[in-house]
């Protein structure tokens, strides 16, 4: 019997511990004082893991753990016993959702895999740690035996009647419902939804996939009566799920012309070409359920020689943590698959001290290698001379709790600046909904305050360092980077489709807040980047907002290589203080440019721009173009 | 200032109180010993009385509340600054929901509305009242803004082409997508879905619905490819909302043929007649997502001269709670509308001690008015001689918890008997998740317990009172009880669509557990029930196992009127113990007889049945029927 074998090691090793009882708040707390043990669990459990692991976790208040180990080998975790609770979770979907690691209110825990292959069955969450110090998770492999996207591989297409042909393998049972096709998943079912082509030979994402994806699955719903009398009475969020149906119908029909072989009617760009594989993952707000590691108000987090093969989501969201290390924590597909992560392969809101990700390696995930961020917050109601009603304003970020007591507040109006105009300390936050939170500060509000202000937490951004990673084959940028403190982004290798390294500030869309200062770009490759096709440099600085005002400050980009198929490469905005220097710049030839007409570098609205000791061996007849009104600068 | 008021009003009357800071768990606890206060809420709160509401209740741990009175007058209640909370309801969904009265760990505590009119916005829970003592509520009406439901007026018809046509008011916008329609609410939307006929002459549900209704909706999706190889390890409930599009797709087609104005295409049983208006309120396991009041765990609650004229679910669901009384506590339409609540009146689940229902009227909603049982839960796991794995099996049980330590729970095997074999005390339960807890018994197991039988909660059953009660132009039955304590069933008029009272046990589709005993059913009106057209008995016992074992004892029927348009009275199957006397039973003449080969009354399985001094006026040419093998008995 499983947990007899399992629970005869513990008693012998109970003999020697001395363990106290901790109950707090019904919570399961460990031992923080005195021995705490060793557990072991053996493949005697790997039919499904789960039970097991639960309940020697649930029970770590009466028996403390320092580590958990697991004989080498390969385990099977399913949900159907694992702990369940309700997650918001940052840029995913909020959900009920079970794990096997309910890692709460832990401290000094290090998870030791010892080479084993954990293989997770629908929608769970693996590693799920929340208010935790110091823990570690290191040498396991993590996969999904059901992805939560699917493949189709492109076999016939006719650009005149606007229909494409693919064949959909064994490994993604599906069903036609009404036209639409359903990937039907253990536990889980996607639509076509979010789209994009990759090319097999590459592994990589399929070159100018922009021609051809996103699939145009949604068109206007024709018929409506009377909704327009529908009145909300506050802020109604209509890219909410709840909405997404909303004056929207199928664009696609979708017929069967024989078992694993089906036509596709409708899409209105280029239809996609013979032999690359189209992979499709579920409607937006909907396919992000099952993240490999959920971080959460945890101080200390290693992830150390770790494989994330597959998640339904993010290899790891962290949020309101510090002093993250990933150090050799790769994502990378498997079973031939085209797709790893279906979303980010690591993300960071809100995170401060130090977070750190190093020889590793983020390939074929579904959107960035990195993206760092705060969340702003909106005022909605002045309830006090210190005291604020605020909302969430993405369905996204319902549930966030933007800070700790006494953590900087800043006051922002980023119609007049992008920087906050005055601070403040928080003193309490009442959490009431995951929309509506209020919130008390140390301090009055100043005179000048209005309501639809935004509040950031300045105190809730890193100490950034990506060293010697290899990023690139997936959807979207590599790095995604809103941080005001330090940013290091060094010895890279970049083969990215959109931007390797994105510089935001936004505000009206994902309510991501941060803009940028210290961040220094040096002795990376940029090799091809930019290749889906969209039109814009492989570094980008960008702001929403159409005004001067100065976003991003004291920025180096020096000893670099840029080896491009096509021309643009840098492109900076609101920027005061970039010293570009040292760095190389060729055309690969690759691909065909796309975008001919640009040149290596496009500046405006800045100032304290330098280019020095530059090396230009590209094909733009113009390598700098400076906007109208800008002060002249050389490119050297 | 809308909170200056109010809270300039607390603290005068704080002046006089004595008040005790309690904070245990971060869990709201109101003051139990010393003075607690009357807060009173006048209407300049009412265009959004939630956030001063849910502000209050949530200080109550501060500054105890006694009692919440409200200003006569009416007052909406908006979602978006309402306590939000995650809520598993037994017999409704499971979802994230906002409250403006969160009721959690309060004791002795009266909410007066003074007549004030409630209405609330979109998805609600009005009155949330968990692990809390003597509550009661009073002098209030409950509405909705835009109800859970919607209806058309059936103009048209058309057998051969199989179409209808309805008008649907400005009440009801929609919009169709892709030939389906959708009525689109404040903050939610549903699907044709669940449907009956209403005859807006009588206000009640048309006669013989069930030529007409359900409307048929779904159809079989004819093409799957690769879905059988889908291997679950555990237990699929291919019932639950998460599967219930799979293998099927939308048969009706809907056509706008002017705004407000829309014909329906391929129903498959006879079109609606002309002048009858349909109901429709989206797809099981989605629509019951706002019941008026949920109480759970909670030993005294009183609701008193309460109107519920909608609900997006029940008027109450009770669990785990006792000593509940109902007076004047009354579910009825308003503005024109057919349907009061969009499910039961009022529903018990392991309720226990007093559970009353008198004076009260309940009409129009689309379920029963009283549905009283307990649950039953599958053993899966032996864990040891007294520890058992156990599964909620119905999806609308998840989260569940079958009782108290120290309650007694019966162990059954329903194949071999409707009753325990066997008792054991419960000494501890472990919340798993939802579908999945870990009993630990006092006692061990008797040596004959099998993996598969069922448990049930022995001391969650009530004397059950149901009087003075006026209960009919709804959906469904009247009562529907699995009581094995005693219930008295008396002074009521029924003019159900279905069965006026219903004593069922049942095991293999809701889990719903509960046999019954001690069953008095006396001086009652039962007027024209089972108009919805089923060949069933106005007061009938079923069990859907096919023996003759005993599921029901004790019964008595006496001194009823039963004035039916159709022959079958009464359906008697497992009984052991049956006195039916005194009763009057007429034929009305209100509609033609549907099955008029019926008997009055059907007997099978049974023993210890006597018939006295009835008085037979009916049209029945046989009015007693007993099953082959039944000892011969006479009906007098």
């Amino acid at each position: 019997m499983i947990f007899s074998k399992v629970y005869t090691k513990l008693k012998l090793s109970a003999i020697f511990a001395l363990l106290f009882l901790i109950t707090s708040c019904n919570k399961q707390s460990t031992q923080k004082t005195g021995l705490s043990e060793s557990v072991l669990f053996t493949s005697e459990i790997s039919e499904d893991a789960t039970p097991a692991v639960v309940s020697r976790i649930l029970s770590a208040g009466e028996k403390a753990i320092s580590e958990i180990k697991f004989e080498k080998g390969t385990y099977h975790f399913y949900p159907d016993k694992g702990k369940e609770s309700f997650e918001y979770i940052s840029n995913h979907c909020d959900l009920m959702v079970s794990t096997p690691f309910p890692i709460e209110h832990f401290k000094n825990l290090t998870i030791d895999g010892q080479g084993s292959t954990f293989i997770f069955h629908g929608v769970m969450i693996p590693f799920l740690i929340e208010n935790s110090e110091n823990i570690e998770v290191k040498n396991v492999t993590i996969d999904w035996h059901e992805p939560f996207h699917s493949e189709g591989l492109i076999v016939a297409n006719n650009n005149k009647n606007k229909t494409f042909d693919m064949t959909i393998s064994e490994a993604f049972p599906y069903e036609i419902r009404n036209e639409q096709i359903y990937f039907i998943k253990e536990f889980y079912e996607h639509s076509v939804g979010q789209t994009i082509l990759y090319d097999p030979e590459r592994s990589a994402i399929a070159f100018n996939t922009e021609a051809y994806t996103s699939i145009s699955t949604r068109t206007k719903a024709s018929v409506r009566n009377g909704i327009e009398n529908i009145d909300y009475k506050y802020i109604n969020d209509e890219r909410a799920p709840e909405y997404k149906s909303l004056g929207n119908e199928n664009r696609l029909t979708v017929e069967q012309l024989k078992p694993g072989l089906v036509r596709v009617h409708g899409h209105k760009k280029e239809m996609p070409p013979v032999g690359m594989i189209l992979t499709m993952k579920g409607d937006q707000g909907f396919n992000r359920i099952s993240p490999a590691f959920r971080v959460t108000h945890t101080k200390g987090f290693n992830g150390i020689n770790v494989n994330i093969h597959h998640a339904g989501g993010m290899g790891i969201i962290a949020e309101n943590s510090s002093d993250l290390i990933l150090d050799n924590f790769n994502i990378t597909p498997s079973k031939g698959r085209m797709v790893s992560t279906t979303a980010d392969a690591t993300h960071f809101v809100g995170c401060s001290g130090k977070v750190v990700l190093k020889n590793s390696t983020f390939n074929n995930q579904l959107d960035d290698a990195t993206n760092v961020h705060g969340t702003y917050q909106k005022s909605v109601d002045v309830l006090g001379d210190n005291k604020l009603g605020v909302r969430m304003m993405h369905h996204q970020q319902k549930g966030f709790v933007i800070g700790q007591p006494n953590e900087k507040i800043g006051l922002v109006r980023l119609e007049d600046s992008f920087f906050p105009y005055a601070e403040v300390t928080i003193n309490n936050i009442e959490y009431v909904n995951s929309r509506y939170q209020i919130i008390t500060f140390n301090e009055n509000l100043p005179e000048s305050f209005k309501v639809g202000d935004l509040i950031e937490n300045l105190d809730g951004y890193p100490d950034l360092l990506v060293k010697n990673c290899k990023i690139g084959s997936n959807r979207a940028r590599g790095l995604l980077i809103s941080n005001p403190v330090n940013t290091v982004i060094e010895d890279n290798f970049f083969n990215t489709e959109m931007e390797a390294i994105l510089i935001p500030v936004e505000s009206g869309h994902w309510f991501e807040s941060g803009n940028a200062a210290n961040v220094i770009i040096r002795n990376n490759v940029f090799q091809d980047c930019q290749h889906g096709g969209k039109n814009r440099g492989v570094i980008r600085f960008a702001t929403d907002d159409d005004n001067e005002n100065i976003a991003f400050k004291n920025i180096e980009i020096s000893n670099n290589t840029f080896n491009q198929f096509d021309n643009l490469i840098l492109q900076v905005t609101n920027t005061d203080g970039l010293k570009f220097s040292g760095n190389t710049i060729t055309n690969s030839g690759t691909f065909p440019m796309l975008h001919s007409e640009n040149p290596a570098v496009k500046v405006q609205a800045s100032k304290n721009i330098y280019f020095e000791n530059n090396s230009y061996k590209g094909k733009a007849s113009s390598v700098l173009e400076l906007a109208e009104g800008m002060q002249k600068i050389e490119f050297n």
